[in-house]
């Protein structure tokens, strides 16, 4: 990226940069992300760089005087780009793999160029309308009742956080007056395999790390109704008021489905505010044939989904759907002043969902998306993405020396390499320099996760540019790093 | 913004839209943004449209097939642009003004394209430690202590629940395990000028409302500290425990000044965490001159201030700083196996400083504004705001119908138009009319507030576009509607 003969332009008038220089170096930018996206896979997926490498090359202050943007671009490619973790690998299968895709990216063009700020309804109608719109379209391809009304946040921490801060709400009707001092201790109930944002909630809103009760899951890492039952009442018993319950759709670890629909029935024999965290899997119930998974979250009092994990828009883009907006508006409703407008009784503010006052013009990306892809485009890339997963699943399940840890409803498979007379522990260690060696060659980043207490490694699946033959390479490297490491483990 | 002849291509291979396309499409964006910044002036500032108009011109449900490109910027054009309040208007002076400068969008654009999700050193090493060179290099320069970590939030309403989480953790201790139930209720002070977002953080932190007492102001709306000491005296003798007090360096409505230096002292003696709220003015320490409105401030436990308010950086992106990040952290670490590193010990994650996990990289933008304007070209910018707001000022200080309301220290003017014989809340009326005439001309947008009970208007600088004509042009707009609403009102 060269820009020549600018320099300077936007920094003698005290104004923003000129037109005709922002038009040059865009140009430049445009051309470099479209052959990056192309030629991703020549980077090396893992940063291969030290804590500190970025840093140490990077002056103490500031500079006093501005300086180009040929040298800004060249410092970026240099400087940065070496530290850069490429999510947009095909061979990315990390965390939850994902893909900020082309309309996508649009999308954050113009909503960076716009910069409005959707607070009120008149701070940005069509940031506050779009965003409505738009996720009532996605609720009807998700087949969620009409109650729901969704709002997007930047995550899928601050989505759970303030649906539970509305069942706090509701459970503590009080609280919003006096908070929680003096008061009962609260319980929100979640499995042993629930996202760490639900206890992260939990901390935030003054419920405490015990105001979680993890709830026992079965060997399919699926919450046992019985033993939330049992947790309930022994809180009843014990004078703690019963909060929550979050049912997960695809968890973190295993993509394991709780039993939502037998979790809804307790929600509603003991009053507890039921929130669905499908961060990732959510997407997936735009299709037909995945669909049965969600079986009871129609009933669910709040849904999380992040569009940024499987619904191919950039980050961030998470979305709470909740079916009482008015408790959600009870918890976090407050105008000042200075945001009281004429229209108030006959709109949507959206900084009376949450904490957040501020927020970009997030919808724009995700109906850029939703109307690139279509629906049935959608559906199909989610459909191919499952077929790969399973394509991959057979290739751990073909090897005696590895085994698949857990079912594979979605896009995750989670697999573990055997090693021969080892104790759990040594396996252990085998599996966690395995995957360090994997990554460390630059060609696929996988993570890992505990299932049973056991270190488990994890593939997802996500992002458009991911083929059979990215998934064939995976294996081979996972193949030659377990030879590697089996084969000292024998040395020694 | 035509673009044609690729239809489709993106939507057959279950891949993402292709190189090619993208980049034709993206070329079109550009040069439609470089257009747009140039002649923003076109548009009404406020969007001309009634609540409902957008969503009605919008299809009931998302398209079963992938449209093209063409398509969706011609609706964007059509159906959305309508709805948009120009934030980028010079003569935009609602809440507070700002500008997304070009660096700043090009920043955007390649964050969008990398994609990149910031949780964990390994998971975007360059994301990480970018924010964090990119915050010291800031730190540096507004004068705060090495002490000072800082941590990229989206909002000022994030930044400022983290802090009082973390003044939380400081004043119990033990809730971080059991919860607020049962013990003691907790108390944070803040001015009656205080930001909104106080008191939703307490809210949610299960303080309550009650939670926050609102310490008297003095006539420049400034805290008093006197009115403090008693306040917490009162509290310490009611069995309260005292949490934090906020001091505010430019509150929202009039931008006055807490005197941070006593109430750093109070802070001291009783033992509270002292988080200051300049979310708006903060940027403006980095002009020697104006350095003296935040003295105390390098005493305080944290800071919060917005680069996307007067910074000239894309929203979102709002910096916690923080002199106890050990207790920052101590309210909301928890890493749960499948975030894990071998390098964990030697980095710093970005996801144990709040309550978002996920992180977009913003820290490229705010690099990116640094370095094109460098130092000085900022302290330039901000000085003249700063020197606009007088020259305004100046227009309503000479007319003896008009008052200003409040002092002048960076670049809001509160100000309102005094009626012949008129009862306050006459004058009041007469005041929110003609805010809704002028910003009803889509020439000038401008909010409002109440200082001492009255109805005010507010005008705030902060747009790189902004010239003494556009001020010109507004002072005429405002005079004119007086002159209407006063006529009407003596016909009535």
């Amino acid at each position: 990226m060269t820009v020549e003969g600018l320099e300077g332009n936007g920094r003698q008038n005290l104004g923003d940069m000129p037109p005709e220089e922002f038009h040059a170096v865009a140009s430049e930018v445009i051309e470099w992300v479209a052959r990056y996206l192309d030629q991703v896979e020549d980077y090396p997926v893992l940063a291969q760089v030290r804590p500190g490498d970025i840093r140490s090359r990077l002056p103490l202050s500031a500079p006093e005087r501005g300086e180009s943007f040929d040298r800004i671009l060249s410092d970026f490619q240099k400087v940065i780009l070496p530290g850069i973790t490429h999510w947009n690998h095909p061979s990315f299968h990390g965390y939850f793999a994902v893909t900020g895709s082309g309309p996508g990216i649009l999308g954050e063009i113009l909503t960076a160029a716009l910069n409005v700020n959707a607070m009120v309804w008149r701070s940005s109608p069509a940031g506050t309308e779009l965003e409505q719109h738009t996720l009532d379209w996605i609720r009807d391809l998700l087949g969620l009742p009409d109650a729901f009304q969704g709002v997007i946040n930047d995550t899928a921490s601050h989505s759970s956080l303030y649906a539970l801060a509305a069942a706090r709400e509701w459970a503590f009707p009080e609280a919003r007056e006096v908070g929680l001092g003096g008061g009962p201790r609260g319980r929100i109930y979640a499995s042993t395999e629930a996202h760490s944002s639900i206890e992260k909630a939990a901390l935030t809103l003054g419920l405490g790390r015990q105001g979680v009760k993890k709830i026992e899951a079965d060997e399919a890492y699926r919450m046992r109704p019985d033993a939330l039952r049992a947790a309930i009442l022994e809180d009843l018993a014990d004078g703690i008021r019963p909060v929550a319950v979050v049912a997960t759709v695809g968890t973190t670890s295993s993509s394991s489905v709780d039993p939502v629909d037998s979790i809804a029935d307790l929600a509603k024999e003991f009053g507890l505010w039921l929130h669905v965290d499908a961060a990732y899997a959510g997407s997936s119930a735009i299709v037909p044939e995945l669909r049965p998974h969600f079986r009871g979250w129609e009933r669910s009092d709040s849904v999380v989904f992040n569009p940024h994990k499987w619904l191919f828009t950039p980050v961030d883009c998470s979305v709470l759907y909740c079916s009482r907006p008015d408790v959600l508006r009870g918890a976090f409703s407050l105008t000042p002043e200075y945001l009281r407008t004429q229209e108030e009784g006959s709109v949507r503010n959206l900084m009376d969902h949450g904490v957040a006052l501020g927020r970009r013009f997030r919808a724009l990306k995700l109906w850029f998306v939703l109307r690139y892809f279509g629906a049935s485009g959608i559906r199909d890339r989610i459909r191919e993405h499952v077929r790969l997963a399973r394509y991959f699943a057979a290739h751990v399940e073909a090897n005696p020396n590895w085994v698949r840890t857990a079912p594979v409803p979605f896009s995750t498979v989670t697999f573990r390499y055997l090693g021969e007379d080892l104790t759990g522990e040594e396996e252990d260690a085998l599996n966690e320099e395995l995957l360090e060696r994997v990554n460390a060659t630059g060609e696929a980043f996988l993570s890992h996760t505990r299932l049973g207490g056991r270190i488990t490694l994890r593939l997802s699946i996500g992002n458009l540019r991911t083929r059979e033959e990215h998934l064939d390479r995976t294996w081979q490297i996972l193949e030659r790093a377990a030879r590697e490491v089996d084969e000292r483990a024998l040395v020694q």
